[in-house]
């Protein structure tokens, strides 16, 4: 019910307006005893931060405040053991320009939720789009940036942009991730990089915007994980990108293109020496991880907010001229990729610690 | 836990093993006092059954049996009134031959679970892959039946293949949904249809199988359903289909196409006249229902039983050339049909119901 | 929501009316490659039975078909493996009478559901109580026993009368619990049973009846189980217990009388010698199991089902005079033992799962 | 799992220790457009704050701030308008004195949590107990005064202490409610008030403590609410009582007086005009409201920290002599009363909002 609430063991609830006094989060299931690394919690939120030519003018310090669940002594590296009761934090939303939004207030932007708020509630904070707004997603990555250490540095889990304003990346396969941090759009293939970069400004000076597709994957998942009916591996985290702002589709291992090859072509068998090299499942069979690297593709659309002028309904039925001011990124999927990494180490955590009590010892 | 169960506050809960003495399940939070159509949910599972060259000789008759929550007296056309209480129901699995899997019991299928049940449980039933069997999936049929009544007669589930075995149906938009009986493979453009009919038998021959698309469209679900942050209706749709055996991706409005497009050609702003004619968000935004129709299209992968010799792993940890006999599809697609309008519809339901108690009357 | 499945991460869900074709359930959660005894089952369900003067005339085989969740094949002493996955079952009600029932239709039993799941339902199948009655206890007996094998030999659940139609047996401490089995009430004080037995025979001859407090006891419950804030230990099992069909009350330790004490005599200190024999507490200190033994009493209020003529309330609003003739127990407590024993074992198996996971290895 | 979280569709989250930076909650499912007025909650929280001799000298201002779910703007009176979205809020301990219990890192006190959460979690925030604290139940008292609105004013939750320190008040159903706000110890009958008082002063001034039990109807509940298998309303009353601090007991209607009747004593039937005046039921049948006042006793043990000096068990396994400085009430009950409340009162609008989803319109 209501949606604020992500998990079954491992479970974090987010709460806040993108205009509100803060947002913050409530991560509950995190076993005890764990020595929690706080700083590693703000690199996953600079992260997230804007960035560049492409991200918005909005700058927030982001600076968590932990409020419970820790222990009060840190050891020498800062670090804090977990007590096992849940871990709530808030981060203060301080750069809010409500002003930005008062001529929002009755009139539905194109491809932000303000008519469906408005339809499904009948009130709606419509200062930076409440509780829709991409800001309630810093909650997401401090709690994916705990869920990270819980999983361990066996497993990794890493994302790329793949594709960006119709420009793709090379094969990931043979991407140099070094190269990531260089590039200003998220992508490791520097070549790509540049052109989606140039392509993404051109259509910003030109009051636009641009979506596209991130490749996503998990390393060092043992086989075993996952729930095999309704809680597939991949339909949870299928759940868990989909519930990004702006994704509108997923696929795992080879995905729509794998659904024209034939079952010869597909079945991941081993080779001669009984190692099974080939990986169109992506990771994952029958709901299950196999062992192998989880793949995943991530689509995001382009961005809604455009400085363009745009038609748009109102609230008294009638159709407007809208013009957005605020400040908006004209390119989402830099910034996304600590939010895709944070949703997929929370669907990880949650599945480990619950097949650590799938077989009778 | 365990992911049998799915739905919030309606809720489905499967059980049952392909091989086992039935499959089954209990739906509850179905609201009381409502006249349920026993023989629609019949209709559904013969549109589950196996047709024509495309499918297994398996034959089962899927009677349901009615086992709790309602009321033992039936109307004139033979329905009867829902008590409030779950509704429980079973299938007998009539049609089973164990000795077609002995030869399993310690080779694990490429392509199928059985090599991650193994690591999950350490344990399984290896007749007919047991749980992770699409028999499983009969159950969720029967529940997506009395779904589609609980929504009532506006909103309307429907499906059809847009591509299979590599080749493409024309645009849905276009489909004379009529056609779709009369296609042995799902698929309501009769051109596509017989091509893909052709190329699935050619495969079969071959001793090799086919996947391909599913595009499904929802109409008439108002606006306002669908929770804003980690219950968006298409999260809760995603996971649903990607919950489906063989499902490999999901999109929704123009998905993973829609991501190249700039923000003034995706958002779907009203035209001159204040009608939103176009639908590239697919009827959902915010994770919210707009009012327009929902769109989504599902990725299978091609089935993994095949004819063919194969190598695979066995449970010794050595390569074995597997041929496996068993009775199985080519191309699944038409028989899920009905299994991605039954996810839908329980998807739908519990959002009706949510949306509900949404606001203070 | 639906309130008909309990449990967390070991999950019970019933369903079924009375009078209805079955009653049966499915349990969540069981973790993979147990061994399970069957005929315990039995044995358990064989204790929930009509017995002697006391009982209900209405004789039902309880024959429990297993549907999933456990390995084909037995071993030597017919036990069978648990898969992991949910394991149904079903017991078919043979003996109904729905004969009996028709007067009730129309009139609302004193003391029964029948006034209320009208209200709440609008619609109900007023055949023995549908599923208000004690009928669907059978479920919970059959997975509590399965329950009891999870948490293995080590945790003990027992309990016995306490105090039944007036009389109160001597403290539960002086028992001899072998002597259990000798009662035709449930009580293992040899002279207070048959007091109680006498004095219930003559409440039935006068077309009355009895209730009383049934003694519970968990022994071998290590410390470190339960949950410590709404989930407490002792509050999951009050609200098991309270779940039972006529539990009007519970308490642990001293529970009511302990609330007179002053803290000095309540607080359970160590003695010299570093061992805590006092036990006012019942086992259970902040929600969480201390490591001594936990101990409960539970109110059942009389039964309800009474041969004298009485008032009652009809659908028309008008008062009738209503003599229930049906098949019903005098004094139902013994028969309750099992059930109260099943769900201590279902709410300690869950707790004993999730404290599994609880700490960082 | 957890079990941080209390609810189905109207859910409160709580986190925070005693001694931590703040305590705090998030209440999920509050329906949107609800006018909410927020000095209501103050008024709530003065209640339990401590007071006269009775009282704990730790003194908070406890000041709500706001954090989310609320429209920015106030109508007149103050009053803000529920967004839908989660309310979060937090309260700051600000009088915190770790100093006091540095002496109990490594003694574990008589009646605490402090070795039960040392077995649970393997560490703890061994200062003021954790969260193990009657602190945490600051965020009960904010929710339950929503919730209290949200029920709205048909529907009204009161209690008070019907016996403590061994002293019996008068039949509630004498009580004069008015009297309430003058007693010191919450009793609402003046005698009975005044002698518990003394008692507990006595007690206090010898460096004991006193425990007792509360009476608390909740009256205009329309029949209907409460579900009937294991949520029956009484057991999720019952959960939600037990799971307040030093809460041993908990009965409804006759509770466990009334196991001694007989059934034709019990069966609240009508009387000759049709009017239902008995309520030995406590205002619940078969786990549903009947319409009729609800009631209950909780039994709360004696407050376990006393200045006497104990024996303890240290986390050394030896016996050692304890004296506990701190702050502390010798009698919680008057300040329990609001707790209490608002358990029951987030029980109520939990099955009021499932209720209105329960028939088919």
């Amino acid at each position: 019910m209501a949606g604020n609430t992500f998990g079954s063991v491992f479970r974090l609830t987010t709460w806040g307006e993108s205009h509100g006094p803060a947002v913050g989060g409530v991560l509950d299931g995190m076993p005890a005893g764990l020595l929690l690394d706080l700083a590693a919690v703000d690199a996953a939120l600079a992260r997230r931060k804007p960035r560049g030519a492409a991200g918005t003018p909005r700058r927030e310090a982001d600076r968590v405040e932990w409020l419970s669940g820790l222990h009060p002594d840190a050891d020498a590296q800062g670090r804090r053991r977990s007590l096992g009761t849940p871990i709530a934090f808030l981060i203060r939303n301080e750069n809010t320009n409500p002003g930005d939004y008062a001529a929002l207030a009755e009139v539905y932007r194109p491809g932000h939720a303000d008519a469906t708020y408005q339809a499904k509630y009948g009130v709606r904070d419509f200062r930076g789009g409440g509780r829709s707004s991409a800001r309630e997603t810093v909650a997401r990555v401090v709690a994916g940036a705990l869920a990270q250490q819980l999983l361990g540095p066996e497993v990794r889990v890493r994302s790329g942009v793949a594709r960006a304003a119709g420009i793709s990346a090379s094969d990931p396969m043979s991407w140099d991730w070094s190269q990531l941090e260089h590039s200003a759009v998220g992508c490791p293939d520097p070549v790509a990089s540049a052109a989606i970069e140039a392509e993404v400004a051109r259509r910003r000076d030109a009051g636009d915007s641009a979506g596209g597709v991130v490749y996503l994957e998990l390393l060092g998942v043992p086989a075993g994980w996952g729930e095999p009916v309704f809680d597939k591996l991949h339909a949870l985290l299928g759940h868990a990108l989909l519930s990004i702002n702006a994704v509108k589709g997923v696929e795992f291992g080879d995905g729509f293109a794998g659904a024209d090859l034939s079952g010869s072509q597909h079945n991941d068998a081993p080779d001669e020496d009984g190692v099974v090299r080939q990986n169109r499942e992506g990771g994952i069979t029958g709901g299950i991880s196999n062992g192998r690297v989880i793949t995943a593709r991530i689509a995001f659309k382009p961005v809604s907010s455009i400085a363009q002028e745009q038609r748009a309904l109102g609230s008294d039925g009638a159709v407007h001229s809208l013009q957005i001011s605020g400040r908006h990124d004209a390119l989402v999927l830099p910034r996304a990729l600590p939010i895709v990494e944070a949703m997929a180490a929370l669907v990880l955590a949650d599945a480990m610690l619950q097949q650590r009590i799938q077989q009778h010892p």
